[in-house]
């Protein structure tokens, strides 16, 4: 079946959201944040580690996957949820930004068919469309797919913008047009930058397709922060309230929170697993690096209010051991630690929407967050 | 309290003995094979998964832990045991091994004291003595440690060896002086390299001093099959029948059939888990190598008479596609495997040494194993 989104409770003071998103893998109460498994594999973690810290959607990349180990084999192991034994929900991508972002400029063309560019892995001139996407996320067998889309770097001209939200446009009818798999919803994406008249465009003409959920995209991409909590407003008011909306690439605790404040439901980013391998923990008092030489006998955990396993489990002392000695445990711990941190943080903001405290709630996380005791 | 091993069962057809070994945290029946987790970690696992893959014993590094993050942090948690938050029986090393493999021959001075070598992480100079090996393993509160000896490369001269021999001893009665912990074993190491006399005398010698366990080193440093087998033998036959025998640094299947046949009760090596970080997986019709193109669409587990997580779990095709992204829970897979490969075995080779058929164990693994289907 197609995921179906009910709005159960709107903040009275804020636009936050607390809704009900039912999959073919469970239902399951938003906002939500998606741990991001990009090669079919949430760096580190298994799936019963997700399941463990109560992760809802997961994300799965559509380029990487085509590349390697190829569509095909995902799809006659039985899709992407067997291949990697993973019994959630899985969203991919598009795999356009990826094609945006890792090809060099030199490397990239686009023209209205679709994308050439040159393989990260091995330099072989590829050509992803919006059709090619769709059917690569059919055979993924994905839960939700995404709408093949151009992001374009940020600033480009009002100019540049124009031509490609419009096209961004034409190529989600293409996409729609060849999506043949029952069982997988798909999103449309508004783009638009920081133009406020093209996203309005880009979400009015987008909705018009009647998509399963819509996603704003073109975040993430090296605006500011006010630029980009105005981007979502400058979109937000012309999505739909019965489909569910989704910020990409944005996991920053701030972040999540200024997204829904203004109505988004879910989000992803690679933020927190990225985080860990570089030795950084979120805690309630701000992010911490635990190579850092004052935790060396530090034996307590890296959050004592966090009910992860490795908060559960391991000190501070222990964790900054693994890292040091770099011991992929290590990164491992600070994963799960990283995630369920956003997760457990999902888990509160959704109570406090149904009693109508998500201000309180958001107030008194930054004033705890920005303290900077570390 | 001391370990203390009770023989349950000689094999009438072998030397190969079944035996109980008690411990600090728990019995266990022997002969058994000891993960090797050198920096307090075993290598991508995590404590659940140890005891997951029926782990009993494992190993710790003293020379590692020493360095980093040294032995008085790991006090200061509580000892090894909490530090890691693992609560079966850990044995360290001496720290003697790594000396003589890490550091460089120029970097190295061997004299009556101890040995004068450069630190492998950061070239300042270092002093390992018998006394301090053993005072460290005290403060790690490790359940077994060993003694600190002379492992020679292979070959030496008979005149060298000769000169060895004579120096662990005296290193073996001062360690022995100073071992304080109530709680920890200790146990003594038969060196000799490949000289009958050598062995003899070092056995004899060695176990003169009352140790509670009897290890044979200098194994697996260069020498070809028959001449390792052929140490045990000269070895072996001088060791006490109540106290456990441990063959150092060995893990490929065939040679702990081979120790075993010949009165072994304890092995180690990191074997299984580096194979694993190599992409190679332990099979009952031989090791293979998952990267091979041949599992790009193999959908069955690494080895279906297994039962650990990976093989439950996962294909061939999901673990090949995680190596050759060279995700880390590919590597965490195979060592979950790998090392549930030698478990599983030595849970089998006691049974059938139970059952007087240790032969016929040890010819029908050997058959399959080396069939080399793949």
């Amino acid at each position: 079946m197609k995921i179906k989104y009910t709005l159960l409770h709107k903040d009275s003071k804020t636009n936050a959201r607390y809704g009900l998103l039912e999959t073919n893998y469970g239902k399951y109460e938003t906002p939500i944040f998606m741990p991001v498994g990009t090669q079919a594999t949430v760096k580190t973690l298994s799936p019963e580690e997700l399941k463990d810290i109560n992760s809802a959607v997961i994300l799965a990349n559509t380029y990487h996957l085509w590349l390697r180990p190829g569509e095909d084999v995902i799809n006659k192991a039985g899709g992407l949820h067997k291949f990697m034994n993973y019994d959630g929900p899985i969203l991919t991508d598009s795999g356009g930004f990826q094609v945006f972002s890792l090809a060099k400029n030199k490397d990239k063309d686009i023209v209205e068919e679709g994308v050439h560019f040159k393989s990260h892995l091995d330099g072989r001139p590829l050509l992803l469309t919006p059709e090619l996407s769709i059917q690569i996320q059919n055979k993924l067998d994905s839960d939700i797919a995404m709408s093949f889309d151009e992001c374009p770097p940020y600033p480009v001209t009002y100019e540049y913008m124009k031509k490609s939200v419009e096209r961004t446009l034409r190529w989600a009818k293409r996409g729609l047009d060849v999506h043949q798999n029952p069982r997988q919803s798909l999103f449309g994406i508004v783009q638009g930058g920081e133009f406020q008249d093209l996203r309005k465009w880009s979400a009015l003409e987008t909705t018009k397709l009647n998509f399963d959920g819509y996603a704003i995209g073109g975040t993430s991409v090296g605006e500011d922060k006010p630029t980009m909590y105005k981007m979502i407003d400058d979109a937000i008011i012309y999505l739909p309230h019965d489909k569910p909306r989704y910020l990409m690439g944005v996991g920053d605790p701030i972040d999540l929170l200024e997204g829904i404040e203004r109505g988004i439901d879910m989000f992803d980013c690679v933020h927190p697993t990225r985080l860990a391998r570089h030795a950084h923990a979120f805690t309630k008092n701000g992010k911490i690096n635990l190579r850092n030489q004052k935790f060396k006998e530090d034996f307590s955990p890296i959050d004592d209010d966090c009910d992860c396993y490795a908060c559960k489990n391991f000190t501070k002392a222990y964790i900054r051991h693994l890292l040091v000695a770099e011991e992929t445990f290590g990164s491992r711990l600070l994963s799960i630690h990283n995630l369920r941190f956003l997760i457990h943080m999902m888990e509160d903001i959704r109570t406090s929407i149904k009693n109508d405290e998500f201000l309180t709630y958001k107030n008194n996380f930054l004033t705890q967050y920005q303290k900077k005791l570390h």
